[in-house]
């Protein structure tokens, strides 16, 4: 949690965190700054004091709605040290952090750095820096930063946040529902009142409107895949494709609050009017192997045990899974699941291979959304709720909906 | 222009781009791929070569829908390599890297490097890469990035996109406006039906409404600053603020289009029922200046002599600004415009003080935006139309829309 921050600093012998970057759409500035309008800032908090946000002063409200401590970067001169340094941005660029390090008492010691940048820019200005800076040592890292360890159990407040978002989901969910069901059907196809077809693309415009009514927005695009394009796990649906009934639909909406904040993730996988004997074969698999994988989950326990069991499980029913063949691309073919936060994909991990050791602790939010997919037969089930281990150790769904598979129509 | 990078790279010595990240709201690999539905991708473009897409399999069909060469990131046996480094991702990645170069026969030379990524972790990867090969130089620029410079000049397809992007911009004021000033007047206050003060939250939330039904997002927010709000230039709004008439509004939009496309830029300042003496005064001297520049314009010209002129302009009127007093928070405190593409501020740049050689070049989109701001006076100006430079010369707006100061009320 962020409270333990300071912690997780001293435990990896770090004397703070380099954040860059605007405070929308960019999880570790909006995680440390609480989320503002700042289309480019710099944060710097030092283990055992309060962050510092440097802010652009055309954005010196953003910075001050934040309650942080600011300082103007204009202070810092960059176009005068961009002149001293013969139009050379990335050394000036490099020179200013070093003055805002220094004025924080930061001279050596180990930082670590976050926040989306330009991967170029972002190699190029720390190398300068660490050039600049010998007795300090830049640090980058991935999954096992302390960011995203502090990120992975979310407090009371963070929790509210994604709960929200998964209201506003199923809320969303319900309103294609009741759209899909009321339509015509000609030739087994849902029909529009101008006598077309409904197309995905036309379902898409609406998920669209329902989630901007609700205040939230859509950067990772929703899928809405029928038939063939559901078995293969990311393919988001063809944009002229019609409703066929008696076709598997995955539809996978992942939501996140205006600005950038917090994300909810939610799958159902639906057919129209009917289902295939085949694709109610594979649903109910999903559907028994979900259930059973909800009713183990246990405070505590390493997340990669139930994506071996998942394996097992889907295995013992004859599906081919990425534990018999890592290569597979039908049945069991992803994760069974992954943190949601700030990022869609954060911790904890549920991958077997890299050894993870992540764990259900008390605070984490994570997806649980088992799979199969036959592109062959046309054919992808995907069942997933977004769980919250609560502090009492028991899970609980953020946001109810029913996993039915078929949606009757007129 | 896109056509150009292969003459770009070797006019820097470069002999191949790099590209990480998603092909969403990432702009460069938006620009290699056209966009796609992949959360993670690598792009590697050798110079005087069509660029190579490695992709994760789950996104095959979105890789498949790019039309590019692609390879399966698989190939390259991330886990093994995880593994094989004690679990070390970071150096597994660099590896990676390594290998999926030598693949298109790059072992030495030089590479630039782009997209959107955590700046720690790029600098971990990359610091490691160039370690692992000392004949390779990683190249990581900023501006004057070979593919800033490429951005800078569209072709009639990129026009095409921000031009849409702009007619949904006006649309979408329209909207606005209509909705203003259909409102009711109580004691100088718009109220709604239900008796209750409109609110800039009411009316940002009906500007997302209306853009999501024209398959827009607006990741960067709205500005909509009433008074002394809109008297800082990047402050949006203070959601509970209520539409006084006789105030001046910024009203500053720049959606994109979905998936993290083409922008669009678009600023009116309006005052609902009448404007003060001082509104209009203030107004004039901005609308004088913007139809002046815009008069002004001509192809091929360096653009910081716009900025240049702009501020003598405004000095006549006795206005500071940031070339009488770079620290000035009163008066005209920022850039004329800066260029509009998959980035909402990209090349060219108008800044005086860098350097800056930038030229209005055939191909050019860019923004023209006076303001002033006299935050103790409550008082924020500012008008900006987006402008292309046309293949022959002339400069085209790229959606109209009047530029009145005052919206009547009933």
């Amino acid at each position: 949690m962020k409270k333990d921050l300071d912690v997780l600093l001293q435990a990896h012998n770090l004397d703070a965190l380099l954040v860059t970057g605007p405070a929308q759409h960019n999880p570790a500035m909006v995680y440390l700054t609480g989320g503002a309008y700042l289309s480019s800032a710099e944060l710097i908090k030092k283990r055992g004091t309060a962050p510092l946000l440097f802010y652009h002063p055309m954005e010196r409200d953003g910075a001050a709605s934040t309650g942080l401590k600011t300082r103007d970067l204009n202070d810092y001169h960059l176009s005068a040290l961009i002149k001293e340094e013969n139009g050379n941005q990335i050394k000036a660029l490099a020179i200013r952090y070093r003055r805002m390090l220094a004025d924080l008492g930061l001279n050596s010691g180990r930082i670590a750095v976050y926040g989306q940048q330009d991967a170029g820019t972002a190699y190029a200005i720390l190398s300068e820096l660490q050039k600049l800076m010998p007795e300090m040592t830049l640090v980058g890292e991935m999954e096992d930063s302390i960011l995203m360890q502090a990120m992975m159990t979310k407090d009371e407040s963070e929790v509210a946040r994604i709960r929200h978002m998964g209201q506003i989901t199923v809320e969303v969910v319900a309103e294609v529902a009741d759209f899909l069901t009321s339509q015509r059907v000609r030739n087994e196809t849902l029909i529009k009142p101008d006598g077309e077809p409904l197309t995905i693309a036309d379902v898409k415009r609406r998920i669209n409107l329902w989630l901007a009514e609700r205040g939230a927005e859509n950067p990772q695009g929703t899928i809405f895949a029928i038939g063939r394009d559901g078995a293969v796990p990311h393919n988001p649906g063809s944009p002229g494709n019609v409703l066929k009934l008696g076709q598997t639909i995955v539809f996978d909406i992942s939501p996140c609050e205006a600005g950038g904040g917090y994300y909810y993730d939610f799958t159902r996988t639906w057919c129209l009017g009917y289902a295939t004997e085949e694709a109610q074969v594979v649903y109910q698999d999903v559907f028994t192997v979900y259930n059973q994988i909800v009713s183990e989950l246990r405070v505590n326990t390493l997340c990669r045990q139930y994506q071996q069991r998942v394996c097992e499980m889907f295995e013992a029913r004859n599906h081919p899974t990425i534990q018999s063949n890592p290569r597979t691309q039908e049945g069991y073919v992803h994760g069974l699941g992954h943190g949601v936060g700030l990022f869609i994909h954060e911790r904890p991990s549920f991958a077997i291979t890299s050894g993870d050791t992540d764990r259900l602790l008390p605070g984490v939010v994570t997806t649980i959304e088992p799979g199969l997919y036959y592109p062959e037969r046309g054919l992808g089930v995907r069942l997933e709720n977004t769980f919250w281990v609560r502090p009492d150790g028991q899970m609980e769904i953020l946001a109810e909906f029913p996993l039915d598979l078929v949606l009757p129509v007129n």
